[in-house]
């Protein structure tokens, strides 16, 4: 299983991306795949082929009307197949024996 | 403002790396800076002086017993000194008209 | 076209990674794709698909035997079908009207 | 020592960011510090306070005229003072025993 975070912004369509952001967010939510959404960007969790498909498929919905994109991905993969979405965050609250913001 | 989120990983100390993590969390939760963990990295929100002080007050931390690190600092400026922690993700919810997992 | 750079880092297998780097550049080498191997990763150039196949393979090899692999994928799209692995930097010589270290 | 591989790109300035990325690597070229301008980036390498002061200096004077700017910042420390610019691509060809492309 990999936790995948990325993020694809468009250039030369102005300072806000939102509505890029958003159309993105529309594919990844529809896709049934396990995600998060960050002020950072969007993390994604599953086998590798899956959640690289959601991110080909982010892609090619804002290379229709974008002529620069640039994308950042992120992969951190363990073998085993248990989910650590949550995980990863209880195991570091744990250690500190205190709860952190998130 | 900037949105920072930096992740740090050392070599050479096995596969599982929360006990880095952690070292790295406690420094970001005594800084006062306002920061968010996520499954894959910590977010700070203040000016580039001050985030980046944090982060160089972890990589001095794990520099103490670690001889290699690998950290990864992604930034996100926009001019203002609004906080944009939470309206990144409420802007893209509204664009949608729904929620988002988040 | 797109110009990918990646890196992939094995954890658990001590500090120097340069052995499971060597079998990445082997993959890359054989896969008839324009590259580059930079300090800090290697950049390829084709189309999203192509080379997003080669990054896979990368990670296919190294799943065969590493537990936990940190992989970090930049990728920069602009239209057309014309190389910029050179005509980037080119770019910048140009409009500083020096030679610069490459 | 660290070896950093950055790159910044302000968003409404439309799809060409070479005026910028040559403003930046001005600073970087007569900073002082050994780097390296790849097609995705520039390499910078020496101790981590040093390379981090060039990368803030690059991002004041982005500041200057960018409402919005993103930034990526990749680290690669190694304990010691030897130099790696070069000994990493010639360690990962030494052991695949031929020249690769750089």
């Amino acid at each position: 299983m990999v936790l995948l975070e990325f993020s694809m912004s468009p250039f030369g369509k102005g300072e806000s991306l939102s509505p890029y952001v958003a159309r993105i967010l529309d594919i990844v939510d529809k896709s049934g795949v396990t995600y998060k959404l960050t002020p950072m960007g969007t993390i994604l969790e599953g086998e590798w082929e899956k959640v690289m498909l959601v991110v080909t498929d982010c892609f090619k919905e804002l290379e229709k009307d974008c002529n620069r994109i640039s994308t950042n991905i992120r992969i951190d993969y363990r073998k085993g197949s248990t989910s650590r979405m949550q995980e990863k965050i209880k195991s570091i609250e744990n250690k500190l024996k205190k709860n952190l913001s998130k």
